[in-house]
């Protein structure tokens, strides 16, 4: 139909168009399958792929997505997503509301090293796919890295833990899946490779944090970098639930950050008279 | 250790505890088991379960709720959370962001029928418990709610499709599961003689809705009705994230919900001059 | 126009209608001003009112409005709205977001005593217009909450304060706004009897608080109940800003709830093997 | 005292440490005042300014601040954050709810042009500082920016209105503060005269738009740019209010974005049978 003959009905129906979901009256289809073919035969991490992905992982794929979901659903209550979640949870809202205060501050700095890690190993994949040896890849992107940030390489370190004993798991389980043929296993090594030139620059190890890790499964799979933040956020979302769950299982009402005998320090102004009024 | 004895910091620990999550450096367990011992092991929905339970599932309990999980993900961008999805996704917001002022809406009316259906299902089968048949506590039950409520009773009944494609789809499969032993089929009962004892007050049939069939879902895995809610919010996320990141994907900013040389129409106050100015 | 003549348009437009805001190239009117007319001329709690009730306040309604809005701008980090904001401000989003985060935790616990107390306000002057007297009326309504409802009679009582410093001032302004002739000083007298009445069931005094105060000035003031959250919403958000941004003028990333090296108490199952596997 | 000496609880409360309010059991002061010295005293843009800035504005201060805060409260129902919160008010949650999901979406495109303005004004005046004049300074900021950035000058022009009515009566009263010494006028000359130049280089003016000028109060004002976002968010919140507040008085339930008979327009794969079934 040209576009000089549409209606306005028509308009506005474009204004909204997806390429994700059709329906009509008795009819749900997700990117061309029917809903009712997809419920009870394909998995749940399957279902997130094809969303947000438009055609079915392999078996293979849906396996290691919901490992790499699986691995990052909590990380206790002084991560500030989920002390929100729980302070939240005391304030007479709804638990969907604890949770988007909590998810909503997954940004840059609370979840989004993943994000950075994989957009790190995509140059160095891309400098490889032009030719250069992963060595000199990963050597280039780490001066240009050192050159321009301060801080942290993307992927590396942790504040709390010395190995974060999601790591090794996530990679072991990574190159079994690579030695299968469901992955490359690129990613792994462009990781690995970045770890231990990082050591030898630095002269200590700074190991693979679960960003970093998690971060490698999303580029095998073929996700691009700022989607690994969606991802973290359908993970991370598992363990806010459960502790805004448990806090409200609980009698706090408008539970404060410190135990609720306890003020904060003021550091500001000593008190004072209001201008013109005596001392 | 006695109370008297605990130190500020203790205390201050024991403001935020949690039987959810244990953490040490180089060690995290969720619900005493090492995170690397679940890695791999279990699938993403038993992850949830374990989060949310404390207790591992038996493997059909994990793959019933990963099928009610993956059976509620969209519904399409005329639903407040998916539209709110995308308009935010093209405000300059994080994708983080975005989701949290979608899922944040997913209150007692946009995905609360789930939690209200379940809550009745549970009254009748406390009320079978005490000795009713199913008929009489169908019946009786049915009676208070016509009495007390109005409108729909929770569960039944869609503004859109006859017949939704997911519910019967998802009543069959419950029964495989029951057929097997890994569920009762309680719920499942109890929906349908609802749905039939309302058609027969009514002299049509309202059949079940997605609420109700996912309250079947919950209940026969017995998940409470409050947190039906919450596994609502982690499966239509899927959807929301794929909606935003499409969206993203596009050029539009400040997108609002009509096309942009519309206007919205203006029912209030005739123009009228600030008091006290000539007309 | 006849709805059967509408077009297309018209029915989208018709869908956004509203009676605030008209728009049209050039032109932007709220409630039938022109905006050009407004700005500069009135106050902005006196644009707030306008906004919201649709007649432009006198001179002291405004005023008066601005009294309650300024006097609950803040109560500290161990409220979780401003902990909220300030854990949100070190997540790597944006200030909107962090205020967003913290607002919406707002709710029937954190904040929503003010429309409760205005609500019992509002009951028992409707008493009184039946005929009944303040003290009649009063002890009915305290009967009956009592009778049906636990916990603390809507603004009375405060966790920290002995007696809020605030209260007393925002009462003697009433009463002042009241002897002009400004309000009615309604309100006043019945908080105030519910004060004393409460004191005389329970033995002892427990003073009108914030929510009390100011739901007396909303209720003087003529706004509803429910609005009270809103206005409360705007008057919070001041302090949630000021600490969202106090906060992102510090180097601190990820703030946690506990000061960093401490932990959360573990208060759930003990370490254990994952089924089946060797202990 | 002494780092060594600090008690846990003394770190627990350092943790949380503001120089905003300072309470204890009876007390609370806001920046070093009193707060029932300032209930009553200073205007509600007195009260936002001293919880900003630390010190009391004057009243000439304070009443540009409510100037540029009433100017900008509402946009209509086609801006995303609107018709969030319009949406987000049919969907069964708190007012506060609606309102956190509709200011969530404020961010550098919603709202951020405000804070990009000020922050060209800011390069401007600094370039001043440093001895070039107006004229200087401004050609050499727009050639960097024409040289670095695509898109429109921040602050300037309109998708929608040719002149905005807001603009010139603000800047007339910006220019009447600075006659009267309130302000020094800079802000608005060098925002002229950023007009001016891009009118010469265009061949057609590209009027100041209103983030333009409120941005040139907020400078007036001494704000830095980041601070002008959460002003516009304070500002915009009543529009946001009043919006959600009408829509909550209708009875719709989960309203969509286009009217509640019209679906949206499917753009992707066509139906297509599960992978492995008989067509």
């Amino acid at each position: 139909m040209s576009a000089e003959k549409k209606s306005d009905r028509e308009r506005g129906e474009e204004w909204w168009r997806t390429g994700i979901i059709e329906m009509h009256p008795g009819v749900i289809r997700l990117r061309g399958y029917e809903i009712q073919d997809l419920i009870g035969r394909v998995s749940f991490p399957a279902m997130i792929w094809l969303m947000l992905r438009g055609e079915l992982p392999s078996e293979e794929q849906a396996a290691l997505l919901g490992i790499a979901l699986g691995a990052a659903v909590d990380h206790g209550p002084q991560a500030p997503s989920i002390a929100i979640a729980r302070m939240a949870a005391t304030c007479g809202v709804g638990i969907n509301n604890a949770m988007a205060s909590a998810i909503n501050v997954l940004g840059d700095v609370h979840g989004g090293a993943g994000e950075q890690a994989l957009a790190l190993y995509g140059d160095i994949a891309a400098a490889m796919d032009g030719g250069a040896s992963l060595a000199e890849a990963v050597s280039a992107r780490l001066d240009r890295f050192f050159a321009e940030e301060k801080g942290y390489v993307p992927g590396l370190g942790h504040r709390f833990h010395p190995i974060d004993p999601r790591v090794p798991r996530l990679m072991q389980l990574t190159r079994a899946f690579a030695a299968r043929g469901s992955v490359s296993g690129r990613f792994a090594g462009i990781a690995e490779a970045i770890e231990a030139e990082v050591a030898t620059r630095k002269g200590k190890t700074i190991p693979l944090n679960i960003d970093g890790a998690t971060a490698v499964i999303y580029g095998e799979l073929g996700f691009p970098p700022p989607l690994t933040r969606g991802l973290f956020v359908l993970s991370r979302s598992v363990g806010i639930l459960a502790h805004a769950w448990e806090q409200s299982q609980e009698s706090d009402r408008n539970k404060g950050p410190l135990p609720k005998e306890w003020l904060w320090a003021y550091t500001g102004t000593p008190a004072r008279p209001f201008p013109g009024d005596a001392d």
